[in-house]
């Protein structure tokens, strides 16, 4: 196992303290537990997004936490979900007066925490609703889709409607459009390795990769031998455009991510070709996001996201924000 | 070679395309060439910046095009240095009425494209000053040390100073200032591939790092034994204090930057250990950089920097800054 670590037991901490030391001025954490991820600063009146999820994904899911995004986040161990205290304890640092909004990933660890966290704060007289992210097409029937790199878009427009200070209805219906309107197609060429195993949990061949795999390692459709930029492109587009058809005319923003170890330079790549068989079908690109949204460590690959954009959506994706890990203006 | 791509030798080409459709708001080429990138959007009476390299270092060099910062970038295949006549036609149409800065790494290839594009300057009446990144400790002696990370500093200065509308001279002398009281060491995990040779340049075995290796594969100073995050900073550590003293009570900026493949977890984890030393040493924080800012595509590996920084120096470490890869505000 090649990684820059000391004891893989403190891999989480050393990297939390690593943020904290570095980020003071923008987020601190509650309850005196590392792991309860919270903005510095509240803005009263306005409500809180909180989102939370496994180690190993940044910048996924604390480094969306900042001004005009999220405002806390539950941390948990590589690859596993945060529990239902850490949750909870977040929830009473950030809540300002206007109720919260959990939007995470639909996977069941966060399902099962996010779900008791929410009856704490019911009890606490703490408004809460929640939403999942659950945008990975090739992951099954769109109930029990994984939520991967596409919740950003989720999170950029529930986190302009809350700092419009929109209510918990508004926060809750914005990221219920992004939710809607995204889907992603997503594929791996290597593994990764969780620090506490100490080896892969899946081995590809040197010609080969999985198409669909999950942001965990979780099987895609196909393994098989890699395709270029361009066929990765079409085929993915293929998928991703049966699922949520996308006319002539109308507009999408794009967002190409990388897993962790592929080049932003192979991302632009693979950002062209998209954009060309986009504009093939005479679909137009109001915004292209391209970079590390949601990654798996050291795992080389990448993921393409589409969101389907009208007036108020294209106003949120531009609200300026300002996290650790993400700034736009 | 495992990699998202078309063709090899279309590598550098069709990731330009990419990054020009994805950011035709902010950049554009000159000259119908696509290797000769440059801001959109110029400002009357601002020095320009230039500067160039090969490809494989995104956001080096081109990722550092925008307000703020440099105005525009020689963009050369992977490992190759631009051409003098790309460097010149940027420089001709960036020239905004007051000169231009060439702030480049300073390797063979690039001095020497870089002198011929200043005198081809020097012939079209646009006055040109150069000054070269040359921050990486291991390298060799000052006057042949590689430019690495570290040039970012420089970039930042000099890109603060020019949008504060400062002259040649006053411009230059910002990058200068950031030039001596900038250090970096680095350290490879693995090697990268360039996509037209298709193969390693070097070996690295299953448990061995390269300390002081260079971002194009040159060799280091030991290949030994993968070290912990807080050895592998203590070693670092001592080498660019030894190399820049620093004494306690002064003020650096840090600079934590992936080489390409590692994951940003672990460049936490690099950055809680050397911050933890520098305290140890009563030396201060004044700001800490983490994230990719010079990459050798899929290389596994980080370097660290340090910048000495005085109150202007910081002032122009805050600038804003917006390109297409780097926003801050």
């Amino acid at each position: 196992m090649k990684k820059i670590i000391n004891a893989p037991e403190n891999y989480t901490d050393d990297m939390l303290k690593g943020i904290y030391a570095a980020h003071g001025d923008q987020v601190k954490y509650a309850n005196n537990d590392l792991r309860s991820y919270c903005i510095a600063n509240k803005v009263p009146g306005k409500v809180a997004i909180v989102t939370g999820g496994g180690t190993g994904h940044l910048p996924l899911f604390l480094g969306y936490v900042g001004e005009g995004l999220l405002d806390g986040c539950g941390v948990g161990g590589v690859f596993q979900s945060p529990s239902a205290q850490q949750i909870f304890e977040v929830s009473k640092e950030v809540e300002a007066g206007a109720g919260i909004l959990y939007l995470y990933g639909n996977y069941t660890g966060d399902i099962i925490n996010f779900g008791m966290a929410a009856e704490l704060c019911s009890m606490a007289g703490i408004a809460v609703k929640s939403i999942t992210g659950a945008d990975d097409v090739n992951s099954g029937a769109p109930e029990i889709r994984r939520g991967v790199a596409g919740i950003f878009f989720m999170y950029k427009c529930a986190g302009a409607k809350a700092a419009q200070l929109g209510t918990l209805d508004e926060v809750y219906e914005a990221a219920r459009r992004a939710k809607e309107n995204t889907r992603t197609v997503g594929f791996a060429l290597t593994p990764c390795v969780i620090p506490e195993v100490g080896k892969p949990n899946f081995t590809l061949a040197e010609d080969e990769m999985a198409m669909g795999m999950g942001i965990h390692g979780e099987p895609g459709i196909w393994n098989g031998a890699l395709k270029t930029a361009d066929e990765i492109a079409e085929e993915s587009l293929d998928t991703l455009l049966c699922d949520m058809p996308v006319r002539p005319g109308e507009e999408v923003a794009l967002l190409i991510n990388g897993l962790g170890a592929t080049s932003v330079e192979e991302l632009y790549i693979l950002s062209n070709s998209v954009t060309e068989i986009l504009a093939s079908k005479d679909i137009k690109i109001y915004k292209t996001f391209v970079g590390e949204y949601a990654t798996s460590m050291e795992m080389a690959g990448a993921s393409i996201s589409l969101c389907k954009v009208d007036g108020e959506m294209k106003e949120w994706l531009n609200y300026p924000v300002r996290t650790p890990f993400y700034t736009q203006k």
